[in-house]
């Protein structure tokens, strides 16, 4: 028997997905189901709404700073993204899906440690040389994670989720799905919680 | 003695202003607080971040009609917006700063009226002569309230407001400042509760 799943979309360069990323396994935990982790670039969606990366938006960029810092105070965890944050994550999001296609269940604590290392400013997340390097050091076999972020049924399946997301009316990151429903931000994750408790309202 | 505050700036037009506007005062009564209504034009911040309304953005639209009605059940309130929403609610803007010219403490029950009936598609808080006949219904003067509209220093306010909004960082609505810290949404009043109780962290 499966657990049914809450679904966990987000950019691996958003620093809100960071924080969800490190709260979502025990929030779905809590509720009894399992969590299925689903990175994608959040950029496609952003061709949508016309937006930009909020470290790249006037009086946003500003504000989100003094969030992030506010929020890891508040979870007391590591905020020290890399100088040359944001990064395009493309080679982080398709090393996920090759990892998830030969050993699925290893796949978001892969995810996790890219979220961690990245926010303590040691991995670029958007250099597939550095990708490998960082697999390895987990335990995955390099060759496998760099052959996956070449191969085009990889390329292919990390741009057909981006457009999944997009298609399912995803434009931002953290973004979650249960049982159809959708909820966007790392501050709807009680929300969320509530939701399922309740079985909607 | 003086109450310390809670600035509460927000669009009329503005839907998650709209449900701020029903539990703020209840917020600041349980922090022993008063709160500062601020109505500004969002506009103004859109044009630094290049951001259109939620109703205008692809994507953005759905979600946000959906999630209101979502808020609006989970609260127990009407959400019933006009068919003409979102309208440029500068007319009610300016009448709430003429009102609070004359007769300060009576602004705060303005605004929240001019939500509150909004949202019930029974106002356009967009058309002078339909707040003025509004303010007129809550038993304000209204010649007092036409004339403020049209007034030259009360359409200075109502701009100089939206200038010192976007001056000091804000870009949504609703949007919070205590003692200096800023909260941008109705999904951060919890997140503003907890910082005043424990005094920051």
């Amino acid at each position: 028997m499966t657990a049914p799943v809450i679904e966990f979309w987000f950019d691996f360069s958003s620093s809100y997905a960071y924080f969800a990323a490190l709260e979502i396994e025990a929030l779905a935990e809590r509720l009894g189901r399992r969590v299925l982790w689903r990175p994608f670039m959040l950029g496609t969606a952003f061709e949508q709404t016309g937006a930009k990366g909020l470290s790249r938006t006037p009086l946003k960029k500003d504000y989100a700073n003094h969030d992030w810092r506010r929020i890891a105070r508040l979870r007391g965890v590591t905020f020290a993204p890399p100088t040359f944050h944001p990064t395009i994550a493309l080679p982080a999001t398709r090393a996920f899906y090759a990892i998830e296609r030969t050993a699925p269940q290893r796949a978001p604590a892969f995810a996790k440690a890219v979220f961690e290392t990245y926010y303590r400013g040691e991995l670029d997340s958007g250099d597939p040389k550095a990708v490998q390097a960082f697999a390895e050091s987990l335990g995955f076999d390099g060759a496998m994670v760099a052959a996956g972020m070449a191969d085009p049924e990889i390329k292919a399946l990390a741009k057909a989720r981006s457009e999944e997301a997009v298609g399912r009316g995803v434009f931002g990151s953290p973004w979650f799905f249960a049982d159809g429903e959708p909820f966007w931000g790392w501050d709807r994750m009680r929300m969320l919680e509530d939701w399922l408790r309740r079985g909607g309202w």
